[in-house]
Order: C-alpha cells, then sequence, then structure tokens
C-alpha cells in the first residue's frame, strides 16, 4: 500500500523499519481523545467556512460511528499506518470516502498530537488528584480513629519520643496535599490548546484557534506556534510530581514493611494485600508495600527518560519526541495503580496498639521530658541536656528506665528535680503535653484533623 | 573537646569519621539564614515568656554581632562542631557566655535546619525568578527588532517553513514563562515555616509558631511537625523546575551552536562569549551555549541524587538528609549562573540576517504553500500533498526551485493552477499569511509581543 | 481457586490486588528458559537421588511437551498463578498429575527466578555481542571504501582539520568495540548459576548444584545463597552497558541528522530509513537516526529504575525486586533494535563526497598547518600560533582563504615562509601527513583498518 | 593580560564569564598527572628529534620544578589562564622563558585533558580496589568469628529461615569481589594513552605514541585520535561501577540501621561511628550508616549527570565535556570515603548473638523443616507444604511454636511424623544441615570462607 505521505519516495520502506518506527503500538491509547480532537477541529473549520454544511455533516458522522467503536475498543489499528492520527484518518476515509482527507485541512499531525496527549495528560490529572484524596480521606479515617494511640516517633529508626498514631499518619496525609497541590499546578501549563499551531508555523486557512480551545475545554491557547507543537513540559511535570508522590508512598511502605516485621508488630496487613511463600508457609509478606515501594524507581526512570529525550533539541518537531508517551502512560498507570492498592491496604490495616505502647514503655524516648523539665526549671538548656545525658547512661548501665529511678537520685544530679517530674515521664503525659500547633498533643492533633477536613473538601481550582 | 551532645559517650571518636559526617564544609552557606532564624525564635521565647528581657537582649545583641560578621564573611567555622547550627551556637556562647545555650530551649536541630533551608530556597527562588525575568526581557528586545528577519523553520532539522526569527526567539520567552510559572508555584510550599516542630514532635513549651512565622516572612506554619522536618519536597521541586529550565536552555543552545557553524552561519556569538582553540587560531568556538548545554546534566543528576536520598526512608529525620543541601545549593549556582552567561550573551549576538534568507530562497520550504493552494481551491487536502510531493520530486530531479517551474508544466498537474501561485510561493508571503493565533505572520507576532509585554511585567504572586 | 501457597490465608485476596502483585504479564517472556532450567533440576534430582527414575521419566516427558509448546507460544497463562513459575507447574501438574508438584523439591520461586533471568541475561547479552559486530562490520565496510574521501572535522561543532570520513566512521567502531568488551566483561558475572540456593539459606536436601551449572551451561555457581538470591548486579550491568552503547549511538546518530540537513549535504539517508512530513511533501526526515537518539532516555531511565529499585533492599528476596524484569527486557528489545535498524540505515547510507570536499576548501582548517609550518622550521609552538592567528584574521577580514595569500604577504609576518608552504596547506596533505599512529593520514588509516579487521574477528572468551 | 588563543579576537571577555567556563577550580587536581604527561612528552619529544638535547633538559627541569611544588600543593593558579593546562605552561614559562611554549608542540589541550583523565582515573581505580580489599578483610575477619552465630534470615524483612551470621556478612563479601572484578575490567579501558592524538586528527609531527605510552606505564595508544579525544566512557564505567557498590554498601548500611534499632538490638554499632543527638540524649544514631547509604544518591546522580553530558554529543571535542570532571572526582571521593569509613565501622561493631538466638527461637522460621522432613518422607513438595500451612496456622491460633506441638498432633495432620522432627526443627540442626554448596550449613560456611581466603589474596591482572 503506498504510504500516506509516501508521494515523493522511490523506494519501499522495509516493514521491520515500519514497525520500528510506528506509535500505532502505544499511542492507540489516544483513540478516543484523537477523534475528539477531530470533532472540534472539523467543527472550527464548518464555522470558518473552511467546510461546507455538507461536508461537514459527513465528516462528523463518521467521527461519531468511530468514536462509538473506539470506545468499545473495537477499531482495528494497522502498523503500515505507523500512527493513531493516520490509522483513523484511514478509517475515516474508509468509512466515508476521499472527503475524510479534507478533515487535514490547517492542521498537522504536529499540532494534533501535541492535542492528544495535553488532552488525556488533563484528564488523567484530574483522575490523579481524585485518586490522592480517596487516600487521604481513608487517612483521615485512619487517623480520627487512634488521636490516643502512642507509638515510639523515631529518628534516625532510633525511638526519639513518643507520638500519637494519629498524628504519624496526618504527616502523610500533609505530603499527599502538597502533591494534590502540585499536579493542580501543573493542570494550568496541561490545560492549553496547541491546535492551530500547524507543523510549526501556523496557517494561512482563516481558522479560529479559540472555538476548538472552547469546543475542547481547554482554558488558553498556545501564544506561540512553535513552541506549542515543541513543548512537552507538561508531560514532564506530570513525571515530576508522580516522582514525588511515589517518594512519599515509599517512605509510607518503608515503614509499614518494618511495622509489619516480627521485631516491630505495630501493624498487621490484611491478607488481600500479602502473600505467602512457597517454602515458608508460615510467611505473610507484606508484598503490596514492597511492590509499591520498588515502582518508586520505575516513575523515577521515567522522568529521566523524558528530560534525556528532550535535551539539546532543536525546535520544532523531532521524531525523538515520539518517545514521550511511553513513559508517560507508565507513570499515569503505575501511580493511579499504586495509590488504589495503597488506599484498600490502608482501608483493611489493623493497628496493634498494645505493642506500640509496649515498645513506647520499654525505651529512653522521655529523656527529652527530663531535659525540658529542667530547662523550665531554669537550667540553661544545654546543661540541662547535658545532665539527662549522663543520667540516662547510668541508668543503661543498670539496665533500668527514667520512671525507675528514685528521687534521692535524681536529686543528686539537681537539686531542681521534684516529685512532679514522675508525671512528666510519663508516655501520655510527653504526647499530652506537646501542645504547640501542628505537635503531637492530643488537642493540637485534633485541631490538625479539623484542618485537614476543611482542606480535603476544598475543590482544585482549574 | 567536648560535642556538645556527647555527654553519653565513652569513646573519642576518630577526627576522620568527625569531618566525614561534617556538615559545615556545606552548610555555612545558611550562616546568614540561621542567625535570622535564631533572632525570630529569640523574639518569640521572650514573647511567650520563655526568656527574660535581660535574656532575650543578651542573645539578640550576641546575634547581631555574629550577623554582621556572618554577612561580611569573618565568621569562622570549625569541623570538629559538624554543622552550621552548634558552630554559631559554639560563637554565641562565646561572646555571649552559657546563656547562649538557653537559645536552643524549643527548638531542635531538625527544626532549625528545615527553617533555615526554607529560607533560603526561598530567596533563591525569587532571585531565580527574577534572572528569568531579565533573559525573557532580552529575549523580548531582540525579539521586537527582528520580527520582519525570516529564517527557515525546521523540523526534524530539515527546512519546513520559513518563520519569522522573532517568532522563533519568542518559542523560548513562553518556556521561560512556564519555568517563572513553575518555580512560584513551588514557593507555595517553600514559603512554610517548619520552626517549632521541634526534633520531630512539637513541644512542651508555650511557644507561638505563627511569630516565628510571621518575623520570617513565611505566609504558612506546616501543620505536621513530622512532616515539617523530614520534608524535602520544595527542595526537589527546585531541582526539578530547574532541570525543566535546563532543558529549554540546552535546547536554545543547540540552536545557537549550530547556527553558529560554518554550515548554517546565521549568528555571530560575540568574542566575550566565545573562545579560541590552542592550536587552530581560526576557530571560534561557541563556549558558552556548549557549557550551558552540558550543564543540564549536572541539574539532572542533582535531581535524581536528591530522589535517591529520600526514597524509602522512614519518619522523621534521618542523617541520610544531610545529602539534601549539596545537590540544592549547586544548582541554585549553576541555573542562576547560566541565566545570567545566557542572557549576557543572547545581549551580544549579532543576527546574520542575509544568510538567513539565503536558506530560506534556495529550498522547498515553501512547498506547503503550494498544497495549501491547491486545498484552498477545493482539492482534497490528502490529494493536493500527493499532487505537491510530485513536483518537488520532479524539481529536485531537474535541480530547480519551485518558483522556477513554468505555469503550464504546474498546469500539467492541475488546472486549478493559475499565475497567483507565485505569489504565495514567496517566502514573505508563507510567513506574512500564517496569520492564525500565535502563528508565524507578522501581524499575528506582533500581537504576541503585545501579549508578552503584558505578561512579562505581573509581578508572581506570592 | 487456591493459591498454591495459601494455606495459611484466612481471607480471599481480591482479584485487583492479585492482578497488580503478578508478574505473569511480563515474566511470561522466560517460560522457555523456566522450563530448561527445571528440566536441569530434574535430572539433577534424579542423580541425587531424590527422584526416582519413573518419577523424572514422568516430569522430563510433561515438562518436554511444555516446553514445545512454549517454543511455538502455545501455551496459556493465567493471572491467578501470579508468575511464570507457578503457571508452569499448574500446566505441568494438569499434564502428569499431583508428582509434578514434586518438582519443587529444593528450589524456592527464589532461586528459581534468579536462574532464568541469569539464563535469558546471558543469552540476550551474546545475541547484543553479535548485534554490535554486525554493525562493526558494516562501518568498516564503509571505512574501506572512504579512505580518501576527505571532510571536515569538527570541534565544537566548528570546522577544525579536515580528516578522512574513513578514520571518522572507524571512531564509533573502537567504541562499539569497546562497548562489546564491556558485555563480554559483565557476562562473567551473569555466566553464574544460582540455583540451589533455596529460599535464601541454601537445602537440607543432598543436591549437587554443579550438576545443574553444568547442564544449564553456567561457568560457575554462586558461592553465598544469600547473595545467589538478592543478587541483580548483572542485569544493572546489562542496562549500564546498553546506556553506554546507546550515547554512542545517540552521537552518530546526532551527527547524521547533522549530515542530512540542507546545510551540510554530507549524506543521503535512504527512503527506507527516512520518512515524510503529511503537510510537507519535499521533506525527508531522518526519522531513524532521531528515533534512535531519543532512545537513550528510554534506556537511561531503566538504569535508574534498577539501580533506584535496587538502593536500600535489606537481604535477601524483596518483591520490590520484581521490578527488575521489565527494564531489562525493554533494555534489551531497544538496545538490539536500535543496532538492527542503525546497521541497515548504514549499509544504505549515500555519501556525498563532493559537498565534504567543498566544505574542506572554504574554510580556514588549515591553519594548523601553517602553524605546524611555522614551528618546524623553528619557531616556538605559541609564537607560531600567535602568527597565524593573525594572518587568519586579516584573511576574514578581506574574505579571502589562506591558499589565496600571496607569499610576500607570508613574508611579511615572518621571514620563515618559502614557496612550499602552498603545498601544505592543501587539505588532502593535510590529511595525508598525519600519520602519527591512530592519526588521520592515509597510511594510518589504513592500518588502522588493519587493527580493526583482526579484532573484529577475535572471538570474545566466555 | 592576553589569552593564549586571543590572538584573533577583538573584544576583551569580561571577567564572569571567564570564570564560568574556567575549570581550574576543580581540575588543579589533575595538577601532578598534568606535569607527569608533559614530563613524558617533552621526553618523547627529544627522541623523537623535535626538541634539542638542550631545550628538552631545560624543559624538564622546569617541569620537574613545578612537579615537586604541585605535590606540596605549592602552585599558585589563577581563573585567567581558564584550565591546568595552560596555568601550567604559564608557570613553565615563567620558570625557563619562551621555550616553556615549545612543550605544546604536537599536543593539543584535547589529547593533554584526555591523558590526563585516564592517568587519574587510573589511579583511582587501583586504589578503588585496594580500599575494597580492606572492607572485605575486614568482613572476612568478622564471618570467621561468626560461623556458629545464628540470627534469622529475613525475605520481605520477614523472618524466613535461620542463617549463619558468618554467612549473611560473606554475602556482601562477594558483591564486593564482584565490584571489584568491575573495576578491574573497566580498567582496561582506562589503562590507555590517548597522547598523540592532537586536537582531533593526530599530528604531522613525526612522534611515537608508543614511546609516551610506555613512559606513562598505560598498557594501549587509542587507534584512532578522534575517538582518543572524545571518549569519556571510562569516566562514566567508574561511575557506573561505582554506582552499583554503593547501591550495595546502601543495602548493608539498610541492615546495619535496621539491627541497630531497639526493636532488632542485632548489633552495637561503637560511639565512634554513632552520634547524639541535640535533644534527645538516650539517642545512639547509626548516623554514618545512614550517611552513606545516602550518598548511594549522590553517586547516582554523578552517573546520571555524565551521561547525560555525553548524550547527542557530535565528535570531536565539545565543550559539554569539560562537565566530565567533577562527577568523576566527587564520586572517587565518595566512595572511597564510604569504603573506609563503613570498613571502620565494620572492625569495632559489636555482634549481640544473644539477641539474634532470642529472635531466632521465636518465630516460625523452621517452617521449612518441617516441610521438608515430610517431603523426605515421601511426600510431594506442594503437598508438604500445604500441611505445614495449617499446622503453622493452628500454632498462631494458639500462640505456640513449633516445637512445642505435640507427636500426636502433629501425626493427627499426617503419619509421617516422628520422635526424630523435634531434633530438625531446632534452629542449629535447621542451619547445620543446609550444606549444599554455598548454603548456610556451617561446613558450607567454612568452604566458602576457604574460597574468599583464595580470592581476596588474587591479585587483579591490570
Amino acid at each position: 500500500m503506498t504510504k500516506l505521505w509516501g508521494g515523493r519516495f522511490e523506494k519501499h520502506p522495509e516493514e521491520w523499519v515500519d514497525e520500528f518506527g510506528a506509535s500505532i503500538g502505544f499511542d492507540q491509547k489516544l483513540a478516543v481523545v484523537d477523534i475528539t480532537g477531530s470533532l472540534a477541529h472539523a467543527k472550527m473549520l464548518l464555522q470558518c467556512g473552511i467546510l461546507s454544511i455538507e461536508e461537514h455533516s459527513l465528516i462528523q458522522t463518521g467521527l461519531l460511528v468511530l468514536k462509538e467503536r473506539a470506545e468499545k475498543q473495537q477499531l482495528e489499528f494497522k502498523t503500515e499506518y505507523e500512527d493513531i492520527h493516520l490509522n483513523i484518518e484511514k478509517l475515516l476515509i474508509d468509512e466515508i470516502g476521499p472527503l475524510g482527507g479534507k478533515l487535514h485541512t490547517a492542521r498537522s499531525r504536529n499540532d494534533q498530537v501535541a492535542t492528544d496527549l495535553h488532552l488525556h495528560v488533563k484528564e488523567e490529572t484530574l483522575s490523579t488528584i481524585s485518586h490522592i484524596s480517596s487516600l487521604q480521606a481513608t487517612l483521615l479515617e485512619l487517623a480520627k480513629s487512634n488521636v490516643e494511640t502512642i507509638l515510639p516517633g523515631y529518628t534516625h529508626l532510633q525511638r526519639a519520643q513518643p507520638v500519637s498514631f494519629a498524628h504519624h499518619v496526618m504527616a502523610y496525609f500533609w505530603m499527599l496535599q502538597r502533591d494534590k497541590e502540585r499536579f493542580s499546578d501543573s493542570l494550568k501549563r496541561t490545560d492549553m490548546s496547541p491546535l492551530g499551531a500547524g507543523a510549526l508555523a501556523g496557517t494561512t486557512f482563516p481558522i479560529d484557534r479559540n472555538l476548538t480551545k472552547e469546543e475542547l475545554g481547554f482554558s488558553k491557547v498556545y501564544p506561540n506556534s512553535l513552541d506549542a507543537v515543541s513543548d512537552r513540559d507538561f508531560a514532564i511535570e506530570y513525571c515530576s510530581n508522580a516522582a514525588i508522590t511515589m517518594m512519599h508512598l515509599s517512605r509510607f511502605c518503608e515503614e509499614l514493611i518494618l511495622w509489619s516485621s516480627q521485631e516491630f508488630q505495630f501493624v498487621e496487613i490484611s491478607d488481600s494485600y500479602s502473600t505467602g511463600s512457597s517454602m515458608m508457609p508460615q510467611k505473610k509478606n507484606p508484598d503490596m508495600a514492597e511492590l509499591i515501594r520498588g515502582k518508586s524507581g520505575r516513575v523515577y526512570g521515567s522522568l529521566v527518560h523524558l528530560l534525556t529525550v528532550m535535551k539539546g533539541l532543536p525546535l520544532a518537531y523531532n521524531k525523538d519526541m515520539q518517545e514521550d508517551k511511553e513513559p508517560v502512560f507508565d507513570t499515569i498507570e503505575t501511580i493511579k495503580g499504586c495509590l488504589s492498592i495503597f488506599n484498600g491496604m490502608m482501608k483493611e490495616i489493623k493497628i496493634n496498639d498494645i505493642k506500640m505502647m509496649e515498645a513506647v514503655r520499654k525505651d529512653y524516648s522521655n529523656a527529652t521530658e527530663l531535659a525540658d523539665y529542667l530547662a523550665k526549671k531554669g537550667m540553661p538548656f544545654r546543661e540541662a541536656h547535658e545532665v539527662t545525658g549522663k543520667i540516662v547512661f547510668a541508668c543503661i548501665q543498670k539496665g533500668i528506665y527514667l520512671l525507675d529511678v528514685p528521687l534521692d537520685e535524681y536529686r543528686s544530679y539537681s537539686m531542681l528535680f521534684e516529685e512532679d517530674v514522675y508525671h512528666d515521664l510519663l508516655p501520655e503525659t510527653a504526647v499530652e503535653k506537646r501542645n504547640s500547633e501542628g505537635g503531637t498533643g492530643f488537642e493540637a492533633v485534633q485541631s490538625q484533623l479539623a484542618l485537614a477536613e476543611e482542606t480535603l473538601f476544598e475543590l482544585p481550582k482549574i
């Protein structure tokens, strides 16, 4: 068969080269948005007098037939027509005859593919935002039921200070909130219409880019045609936003894996989200948490992929840019899958508050309380810190905890110590009293939860 | 000497381990913001009744002395005090005695370093935005003087359609505009105060985080202390924004390098931004353009650096996070340097409009005009395209251009051809007529310039 | 249905989690090597007395049936059986009954998947090496026919010194030679058998790992079972080797794209490896070269993907490691595809020696000859360089070339100039005389070609 | 002052551009190898009759003076002389007069910098290999003293099967062994002389590249001058090798951090390699392990940096390549520092064998033994696995371990159970019996240690 652009060529390209160069294997994911874009373009051509009413009517009918089939995944694509645009043009011509070719007037594959990708990434950004919100809602519920559940807070994976489990979970709520903001922000640069930019320079036809923009629900048109066809920033932004979100999930997964270990036993992940081992039947592996942690690599890789592709490319379109789709598609599927699975996993997770409390009681994470106690009684902080260090050291030598030290021994270190020190050393007190804004104190956590509730139901402005 | 946190330790750490673990070698860049943060913290401690008026007055005086010295780069730092925070605390104690230690009440190095980094990245984000604006202003000037300068527009590095040089330059203006927007967006997440989050859990002292927030000019406080101390999103965002900006610059640099070659000769880069060769005295190498192109790798690398560091880290602070500063500092310095150099280079660049026009005249980039001509006369676009292909092919065989084909030969291909085809085939016409919005037509470019002018002087909203 | 490892579990995992966690979607590529591994394992179990002759005979027959079907792509896999190992075990049990389950004695999926991946990467490494050799052979042929074809050599994309086209092409030959060496080197670490490592600790069954090693054609067994199941270095090495090879191809592609431009016109890429444009019929785009250049991003991304996955994973197997296969498979397919396409493209490339020579004649790339001329007559090099610079500068001002400068003008710069300077300034002379080893002189190039021929047919030692 | 290459230039480059373009800030690290290279070059020029005996003698004396100063870090470098080569040339001219300029005959900065980098990376590769060997020796010692120390082996961070601590440590020994092999392999491609390649095309002077090669201790000369000056593969290889090594260290660090936690308590890191907290005096943070884990990001970043710089660069030298040095230098320093610190840390680490054994006793990691027990008595493996799963499940319900189950209860599951099952269930037995090659059985581990000892003292062949 003749390639649609083949007039000038003497030799017939070999088939395997065709296959290597063809994008239809992956860009068929854009079938529906491609037709949506064509419907808008056709309507504009009519309104601008470039298509007659009859021509438009025929083309529109043909496109609607194809769109229905596309939605049902019933279109058949061929490698010989290279990409989604030429495949659909061919199908349209099969449907309505050579008039189908007229649809491409005042348009190029360069602005067409950019339009498709904008429509797709916009849609998926909104969907990603909604996936994040669902996970946030789950975390908020989990936090609400666990305000007074106390576990050790860690730094350097060493027990540092006891914290409310709700507080710990809410740390991730706010990370996800930033992730959502970031996707909303990038949406501004995704929600723009490149249609009408032509191959690179605009067109001599009397088109109206604002008509297609409106029709497709975009907020703005690109002010420069060269930029419109060669910009892939919005795809990179989607990937860099996703990389940060995956980093957040990888941190939470790391914690869930630690907490599920026999050493911690702070949580139990539901059987639905765990698997067994073929050789060790007692195992209950936190597979989903591990897999999500691992998938951060995948998304980081796609970001590097895209950034590398775009490095040093002269204007305007270059074939290298065909490599833009797969990393974006893969990232969309990965992050949405991870958010869903993670959400399901958190909905069914079992909190082992007894083990958490046991961990809190058997350590020196109330040492800060001791230092603060002294500081409040007037000792300079660094000195209070030094004294506390000595007391803890003595305890470790004797194998006892701070609550076990008799008062007169305390007073041998400093006469500032009094009976009330024991109250301050209780983990509940330690948590309860940290009511500085954003702190782990129960009241502070309640305020935080209220703020989160408000924030969660704010709509992203697009 | 005794480490400030050394009470508990039996052995004296060997010196080389200290050096390996110390951050003072690079975090001294934060000296001024660290003191600024301490001044705000001290003031808050006074207002909340934690410091007496006398104590505050002494501490404040000491800090102001140090700040002045810091601004003059006169502070001396020592590896034995590990990091900028302990170094400054030590200097303060040297200055005002043990009371200096009291400044650290209700604060931890964890929230302190996060505060410093927020202050620094915020400041540098604003500075980066202003560097981008300067470059945009230069490009706008260059565009204004070159609306009617015509050069070939390329796709696949093949001449495609003639475009206005102003239009080409403006493509980069809009990329930079998106870059600026992106930095403005990430500023929202940088412009937040972690101060008061303590080590991880908040504090039992009756502090007021809003006082320090106001004092330091931040817009919000972090709603969760665990998140406040373990969040480095804002640093990653700076780097990912910078990576996209560097990608844009790498593309423009690639073009400048091409255009400076003997094959293109479209521009001449000023001697100040070129260098010679030790062995080939005729060479005038576009060194600065190459170096900037290469520095995209540096910034991509820093982004990967940071994302890798944060992958899979449990909450809250981990020492791995000490690795956050160098990639951010390096990225800031790199991108600002590149923007400045690029700006200077563009200010002095010489446009060779004659060579550009010669290139336009000697090619088939007016083929689209021929196809459009036929399409406008009613031929379906795909057919017009096919016919044009055949004509171009015949020309190539004969070694002539489209303007050289006699009318009757044209009419042997299609009777739709008439005398006016020659007017349409002139490059000036080709450019002039592409007045679709955002197109390269002179009028369209003038509108674009007007829009750019408006946009440029809009203030970023913070 | 019951999961094979499901004895311990109370709840039935939901289907979508299964799908998310399943690897059968991509690890089915390992079907044949998985069965090969099982055949070897079964034979060893027989020889070690763990399987009876009858048991082995039944299992072997069953496996051979499955292998034949696998080779014809006739096996049907199901997501519910998660991965290739459990799918094949299920198919075997369907074929020969419950005895099929006995095959897994003294083996775990952990050592099994590692074995499969080693077999696959080993096979593909050899295949990659052979792809590289084919491309080298093509380049060698191209070089042989173009020893005396002269083109400008560039530094900074500025014409520097004329070089033989053969010499230029051979630069890539040697890069590919290093690539091949690198793949051969990594083969040593791929060609090792993890089989028999069990889940992580070895096995209590009296197995003989050397039997399976021999049977599978591996050179060594892993000396440590924990390492054997958790090592993915060989996969990362494949990807890092591929990244360097793709970097080399990206450089050659960049040059081909430049050389195909109307500005250079040094080569013409065959129609089979180019494509046209839907809107600009005169275009002949070097699509394949661009696509290969772009695919460097893909391979870089996969390398980052794998490195990120493995960062910070504790021993031994973690589910994160399931993410190892897709980047390796994709990299294998990408690099082999790129090498094939590039090879085909180079076989059909047309060298435009006239345009190359024209470029050489019209520049100052013989300036080095002038400097060398003076140096050889005794002027210190730096002075000769300075004088040459002045002469070139004067020429540029007048718009003439070095061969156009009259002798007495030369002598006004230095009395060392004599009539023979004009001979030295001819491009042919410039090339011809650079006969230092590895230089571009015709003789030196011939020696280089001889060396290449020898090297090419050396067998990689495995 | 006049730039050495400045003859042709009209304008004086502004200072800040100079600074931006200068590499002397970092390439001064190459001072000694640069002079070493010059000494060899000078000697060769003498032997080839290009320098007279007197000239050579003067130049040699001057270079030796500079070399001594360089070794004592007493040379003063200036940004105005851009890079290390021009700085040293200037210093030489200051020392011996204009004759110093003659040293550059038949050489270019392009082959000179490549030579310097080869010398440097070669030296550092050998040094890196020796650092790895030292760490391996430490691990071997640690393993030797801990053959019968038993700890849980983990998969998915779930206790899987008990293993010998020696075995666990040795897993890292073999990873490091591969790392060493990889550095040895890349050495072949580093140990090559580019000197004599000139700017890109070789030289017309009658030089002898084998003389400088011998003098500098290289094994081979580059067979192609274009490749010689534009190859940075060896630098990328250093970085990719380092990335894999750092990945290994990050895994070991992760384990040390886990093992140091209060939940595990398997090891105690020496005070010298830990630090305290400014607010929590009881903390003993595994700072060095965390920092090394974090530094994997740094090295990954440098690899991406270099790969990105080289992507799509046309031959031969481009200024982008100046960006090659910093990532390599930083990677060298990082990996050597990490290996040293890690080595020191492992030398002083305290193994808590009691806690390890406690962990082993209180879990179901002997479940595999039960399944193997049944399988050896003739039950098909999958069935044995199923039965074991049921028994473990019943135990978990009752809160008992496998050793606590009475024999008649066992026999209610299968009549294959007999008294000897209890022996098999002991952790010591479980470890002891895994004597398959490379397994964790004590004998197998002893053989492994013997093999390691042999391997460690093999010399890398260069």
